[in-house]
């Protein structure tokens, strides 16, 4: 019963195969071998257009560097309050953007909403450097609070943004998890619908370690291997990297293993749902639930095996957590064991 | 006939066989795992002593971390003209140090010069707050040009160092083949000699990807895991370093690969020396040769498959490369071939 | 009938004599004349107790220095979310250290509240690496809304965030002005209460340029010089900055000219009230009022040559401007002419 | 007989009048006021063309913003090895480049040889990411060494850089001594002949605290005001900058100052070169006087109320200074007397 977090899952059999048909014999290093080569390509399939991709260890590193390839000096970010880029990651993509301050946005179930992002980039007077000035604004899809945008609305995101010349981020550090949930496409859920540049997250959903940055316009990527480089974020031996993603994209394993982390995700909040004893926070869009447990209850739970996270409450939601209660978060992932979801039921009811 | 890096090989069957082990189940991430414990407890013994070990993806996040770990404002890092640190890093260090200065010090073959540091180190007045403050000197082992300090010179080095608190690190990127080519154990090319904080390097000798930062005095390391976390360092399911370096460490694995490699590097050596059409550029201690070869011998070799780079003259040896000469480097590796060895001695005799 | 800001004024007559007096020959520089050290002997009168002081050049500085020095690596901030640090500084607080987080606290009329403070800092969970650690709480006397805390409500946010081991850091840009408007000698509204470091600004105040860091404990400044130099604010001449200071504290010329410009703002505030055209936005502390002005009345205050700033209303007072207002702030100083207010009150009436 | 640094004089009585006679009334704040833009007009005429400027409070900062303003990702700054960007501004250029590198290129008397210009920087292959990659050269005019370059070794200087496309800066901290001693126009000493940037000093020479950068192309300097405001360097009551600036270029006192401290330079250059018991250690080009002098001599002098700096002999004369000797630096400024002078040159002979 461990719904602790999606990177407590260790990496799908076929990842691993993958790595050892690839470790034999010399390759150029540093992405420039030709399996290197190969997957860039792979990603100009899957989104439909030629694309910059930089790999990279860390969710955390392609989210800093993103932002970074983007910043300008005094630079702002405009992001959900409880983002993972503000909550999440030490203060990585304030560090890696010499400073860049993230301007938090409020918006109900962990998702911006647009009148408040208005509202923040027009406090930002053209010209006026005390400020700082506007430089991007990132989304998360899904996000720290397990929640999607419609196409729709990050199409009205982007259309703020670039009405100021922003750059739309998308942290899509559960990027196949959105796309099962919402059935867009990849270049659907990205670039055609706004989005400038996205992190590739693909460590939480089956691989040991394969992130990517990727720049829907090539052309505003001349700088990112230096940046990547100096952020001692450029593998040696990239085609370790570059072997799980061609492994990850074939033959859709990873949107089957998306798709089964939902499906488990999506068993628990139907098991909330008819609960007398627990209720959801907000409403389950993927792998993530968030769910509200009297508290002697989540210590049964706990002592007989459970491994959940307890979490803070949004700031939009102050009064969410009554008396006797904690907030509880619940991920699921490519190896959850339905077993383990219909013990986790039993629980409930 | 490939002598580019050593990160051009790939990983050693046996680490691929310890990620297939280690992939299934559920694991707390974040280097909290019983794998990861394990693996701390082998650097323990390696060593002699407890260590704090940190797991990084890249050589050059060790040593950026390692110095940023130990910086103070104005910070100086006196190190070899030509350190990897200086020259390979694309300013990595001086960005996680936030504006560290690498001071250059001459040095023959690659190797500090003990007069020279002393001499650097005296330029530095105390409290004089406009030429910063030193706070350490790095050095490699095996560095740049391939070559070695005895654990003397190690010692005479830590105690200049200390001499004015400075901290002593080593790049250790290839630590393995340093310690097999000197004979010395872990502890006494290390703290036993005066080394506070190594960047411990396996990535280039038979792993994917397994760097990490050993800090000998564990109560210096209260504050790394945030440089590490803010540094985007901090891998989510470090089960697969922790796997790699388990399996690098059992049965002597990782002396046998840099045995392998030092000797490869020592047949081309020997090659050379025999040679009347080339010559070592200077003495050969690991797996690293640098050759100076006529140009026509260096283009009638890369077109018969032969691939290494051109390096530049260090800057104490201006006068050489004669006219229609050039310096290459060659490096072998756990898996060079010995034919490949032997052809390229073919094409010297 | 310019209320654009304090820093519109001029320097005081007394300020350019001193400069006068002190500039024929020599002097040792960088902080170690006579002079330099004769204001700090005063800095030590007027808050009763040994400090450190260190001369810089801008407010901005002085902020960004003070909490870069008390910085750790992931550090956070805890300030009002329309702090000056956050919303006019351009970023400087997170570039000068290296991207900590100004981390909003919601409060009323610009204070931030202490319910909120402890809810915010309860969400960094101790040796939670992902969230990065707190490590100051910033408030501003007066702040941005031109309100002031009571002594007693220093003292509560003070032990708030000893509580959690953060430094308590107050922005005192215009110092003075508080000073006058709590009745509070110097040592009452900062270490008497619990503040740790300073920002002491006199520019706004009747100087040209001097502004200055206090640190209440000496000890804890040792790597301050070299903060300060790294960060170019190591003034050469600084008797300079130091001649400033030494008349500035003369006679109460200090306490004066705030007091003068504490008095025009409360004759605006009269007006206001008595008004009943316009409206005061909140409570008037000190030298700043923000009023609600009906736009066309603010068009002709302009056209007869009224000089203000435009102001977004805080995020707390979402509803505060009502349609057809703007809300504008007014600032007073020490050379505003009485002539000056009461033509304004003459619009309002 | 103090001749520790042109910063030990204080400002010229034309400075103070121009401050006091500024420093009533209101003016906007921030560079806005008609003083600042009367200025900034000045400028265009000195450099006969348009430039931008920015005025900043110190040396380093106009150092250290200007090439911040330059700066690319892993990108490095080839200088002399011992130019005061790297010997004497505490890091600051590499705190405010985020880690730029100062790569040391040597010279006979403090001035860059061209040859080894030309060689650190083909060092750097295109496209090689592992090196960073050259961003800018930087030269004093006059530098550390107190020398200077004709203009004709600007430009071979200034085309090697524009070769690789190279920003050219020059360090200006006593531009008008090398302008009176060379006898160039300020046009002539920078743009006409390739210089890109300029930091323009006048502290050392008669003000207070006046620095500018000069930016040759002002289309190039379009985000250099954020780039100062996040630098803690936009002064609020810029006319007390301007307003030096104003007094310093009338009826050439800038020039007339400068001349007179070259003069005192020379006299003791004479007194000196007449000298059987010290010796001039290189040519004096400016205002500083570089000796070698017996310990007991100086000694004496000091004993005598003489005041200068020992110094660090530069790493390409190894052995210029002998058993029993020290290097002494010797500064004038406009306000040295000429008895000082004659007080010393009388220890000389």
């Amino acid at each position: 019963m461990i719904f602790a977090s999606d990177n407590w899952s260790g990496a799908h059999p076929t990842i691993n195969e993958a790595l050892a048909l690839h470790s034999e014999g010399m390759a150029s290093a540093y992405g420039t071998s030709d399996l290197d080569k190969a997957v860039e390509k792979r990603f100009d399939e899957i989104f439909e257009r030629e694309v910059a991709v930089f790999f990279v260890g860390t969710g955390t590193a392609a989210n800093s560097l993103a932002l970074a390839s983007v910043n300008r000096p005094g630079g702002v970010v405009l992001c959900h309050r409880e983002a993972h880029v503000v909550e999440d990651e030490c203060g990585a993509p304030e560090f890696f953007t010499h400073g860049a301050r993230m301007a938090p946005v409020d918006g109900p179930n962990g998702l911006i909403d647009p009148a408040n992002l208005r509202r923040e980039i027009a406090r930002f007077k053209p010209g006026h450097v005390h400020a700082g000035q506007p430089m991007a604004v990132s989304i998360s899809q899904p996000g720290e609070a397990g929640t999607l945008y419609t196409a729709d609305e990050i199409e009205v995101i982007a259309d703020i943004a670039h009405g100021r010349d922003l750059t739309l981020h998308m942290d899509g550090a559960r990027f196949a998890n959105g796309l099962v949930a919402t059935g867009l496409s990849p270049a659907e859920m990205t670039w055609k619908r706004g989005v400038d540049i996205l992190s590739f997250g693909a460590t939480k959903n089956g691989c040991w370690c394969a992130e990517a940055i990727v720049v829907f316009d090539p052309e505003k990527a001349s700088q990112f291997p230096y940046i990547r480089k100096r952020g001692a974020q450029l593998f040696s031996k990239t085609r370790f990297v570059a072997a799980q993603f061609m492994a990850y994209f074939e033959a859709g394993l990873w949107l089957d293993m998306a798709g089964h982390s939902n499906r488990m995700a999506d068993r628990l909040r139907a098991a909330l749902s008819a609960s007398n004893a627990a209720r959801e926070a907000w409403p389950t869009h993927s792998n993530e639930v968030f769910a509200l447990l009297p508290k002697d209850l989540a210590a049964r739970m706990q002592a007989a095996g459970a491994v959940f996270y307890e979490w803070n409450a949004p700031h939009s939601m102050p009064d969410l957590v009554t008396e006797g209660e904690t907030l509880v978060r619940l991920v699921t992932s490519w190896s959850t064991q339905e077993e383990d979801v219909e013990r986790f039921a039993g629980f409930l009811r």
